[in-house]
């Protein structure tokens, strides 16, 4: 694996396998008397924020102190990057505090790419949500998640048939999602009202769809995406009712899926927009393990970046996972 | 005692002895050359603030540390709860995240029972005050520095005369301390202007009056709350100095009270208003201890939530207290 | 050292060399393989801020991360102090927490002071930048600097020629620099616009100069000063475009400075104001480095204040060094 994290689309399939596998030690983590590992002790992760999302930034948070790194967040409003300070200067300054890890939300497409590339940071930049670019440790969660599901959790996701659907104009959860099933060979079908479909799909390795009943019948997992209400008059949209009713899941739309098959939401869900209560309810969906796998794929990417004596490169999960095992044996002892 | 703090109602008197016995217990970890137990090592308690309350958020995230836990705060303001995100949602991320305890504020009274009896929560919840109803650390604190005060820190409170005076239709910790009080044996006489009386207040183990100085003149603790100026007007109070002169503590005031006797004010407070500087600053008013207090009384609270190998029942104080020591001296070889 | 760091006018020669002395030790604690030390384990930081500086608050705690200890951020904004809580009440809490050392950043000239000798804390105080008055820890951030850089790490900097230019008026950092660098027998020459030197400026020890031309020629280091744009309209002072012209420093006028002189900037910088790009980026600008020391002397300031058996005092340099020494080696072992 590179230093940083950016895009799910740099991810070749070996590094992405690596780290679900590396994830799947991590969530064991959770099961050990003490749930932390020492593995990153001494190392210093900042959240950048420059936009509010306290689910993300608690996600990486909590991976961040069960590996035993300190954990600075810096809320990039009323700092003095909203007095005009360039990412340039903030970047210098986190790189001479130390920060060994910058995990980077903003609103700018590219922003976490200026600054893994800018020469700025000696540390690793990892992207946790870039405008409507990328969010790939959201794609990874819900491919460890769908392994799980799906592929007994080490299986793999070749030929499985993943929807997604909704506002991918503006979804960089989507974007990432593709860019990574695609990679693990699953097959991606995008459904979205015409006026939310990106002009340059057609390069996309997925097809599209506006028909959400008859892709559903054959789907693997449908992936729902949440809906951003003020953004729906942009797009034309009639009203959330009819939107509800086109492009929303309920029971009766999911009872046509097939028996095996999971409905997912990156959360947080619009119950009653793009997912009813019951369908959010329902032991199909997935919502609430995506988050609990976050903190797993987290974990790992953290460890992968920051941890590993080697960086990791493909076949090396083995070792690396070895590793983990090793060090928590040592920990068990010290505590 | 049970798995969450909801209610200082909810208490047994056993419950509500073993925690002040074990915030005994607590309270020495100050003196010790490292003030920490690893008892929490591992576990993850998140502060969730509807509210903005940096004092009491500060004394639980002081009491986590001090137990070795790891701390994540998360204020609802500008979060996905703010963007209409229901309690359930943000419940279910929280603990799919691996929270162990949630320490929640809610304006809304009802908030913290809801979230624990939901089965949304895996782990523990504590009030940290919601609404009018409740604020249990707040009374076990005023109880055990009560219990310091007046009946030398291990005795009881049977007997007791405790005096709350001022706002108490609005106060949660007027209504925690008249419970925790009661089961603890102590006589309780609230004193407010007639528009703060709750309606229901026929019902609660205490008496009511209106003339301050005939009361405080037989009290062992007096009480003070703090005044909200907002709410004077809705309580068509005339003037702040017409409410001082009634409901205000002062040095004359002071003087009638017996000498053993103490002023206590949970914080922050109106000096001028319902306690002038004079008696905020004389050695017989406890505002100071009370803090120093709840970080003890709230590392009693999650150690025994989280902290112990079997739930703390009627009688396990030495079993738990023993417990305590033993790790203590385990750190310090380890340390 | 005393018990406090409040100015830097404060500091005995003694005292500023045993930080500058003890904060390289620290600076070697980012090279070993855990970079932290044990010293402050279980002592509480509190960061008690009442104006935004993400960037003094991260340094500080960063700093206090490395050293082990607990910390926790109070922004006055949204808190009780907002709602008119005296600094006195503040204090009180805090102090009653359990904090052993309260870093203030506050608008109000001598706020820290009023803490430091209020009696209210029984902890340290440090002064994180009050007002126009001081920036302690920023002086000595910029010294160390200057060390290094001109004085081989563990010279001196009697005779050095040190220029600070810019808006001497408003500046904390100004003032704190001109104290230390006298202390440590630098001579220094300010350089601002006429409406922008203070009126008492004839009782510094220092030199006023409005050339700056004929100044940085012979100059060791240049310190430019962040300009405030919201106060050069107060200062009569026509366009930035003049302000540049005249008190800016470009690649041209760097090119009259020595050879082997430095440019400082204590960030965030306005490139294009008071420094072009080009000298901002130029291997001549210590602005990152500062960054980077800045760590290092809070360590410093932290450590010598809370850490040490004994309040340090000159010539005890060495003895602390070597305690900070084996306090490494223990942690080595253990971790």
């Amino acid at each position: 694996m590179k230093r940083h994290l950016i895009s799910a689309a740099d991810l070749s399939r070996d590094d992405a396998v690596l780290v679900l596998d590396t994830a799947e030690e991590m969530a064991r983590v959770a099961d050990r008397p003490i749930k932390k590992l020492p593995t990153l002790r001494g190392r210093t992760v900042v959240n950048l924020f420059f936009e509010d999302s306290t689910r993300t930034r608690i996600s990486f948070e909590a991976a961040a102190k069960r590996l035993s790194a300190d954990v600075i967040n810096f809320s990039a409003k009323g700092s003095s990057v909203s007095k005009g300070e360039s990412l340039k200067d903030t970047a210098l300054t986190l790189e001479a505090m130390g920060a060994d890890a910058v995990v980077i939300r903003h609103h700018g497409s590219g922003a976490p790419h200026r600054l893994a590339t800018s020469g700025w940071i000696g540390g690793s930049v990892v992207n946790a949500g870039d405008g409507t670019h990328e969010h790939p440790t959201q794609a990874l969660l819900d491919a460890f998640t769908m392994r799980r599901r799906l592929a007994g959790g080490e299986g793999d996701l070749a030929g499985r048939r993943i929807t997604i659907v909704g506002d991918v104009l503006h979804s960089r959860v989507a974007r990432s999602n593709v860019h990574l099933l695609s990679t693990l060979g699953a097959e991606v079908t995008l459904v979205a009202p015409p006026t939310l479909v990106p002009v340059g799909v057609g390069g996309w390795p997925c097809e599209v769809s506006y028909d959400l009943d008859s892709v559903i019948a054959k789907s693997d997992a449908v992936m729902m995406l949440r809906v951003q209400r003020e953004r729906m008059n942009a797009a034309f949209f009639p009203t959330e009712r009819e939107y509800a009713r086109r492009y929303g899941l309920d029971g009766q739309r999911m009872a046509r899926m097939p028996e095996h098959s999971v409905v997912m939401h990156p959360g947080p869900m619009n119950r009653g927009m793009e997912i009813t209560a019951e369908v959010a309810d329902s032991p199909r969906c997935t919502a609430v393990e995506q988050v609990t796998n976050g903190v797993s794929i987290r974990m790992a990417v953290l460890y992968l970046l920051l941890g590993g004596a080697e960086p990791a490169v493909s076949g090396a999960s083995a070792a690396h996972t070895e590793a983990a095992r090793t060090e928590a044996a040592r920990t068990e002892e010290n505590d």
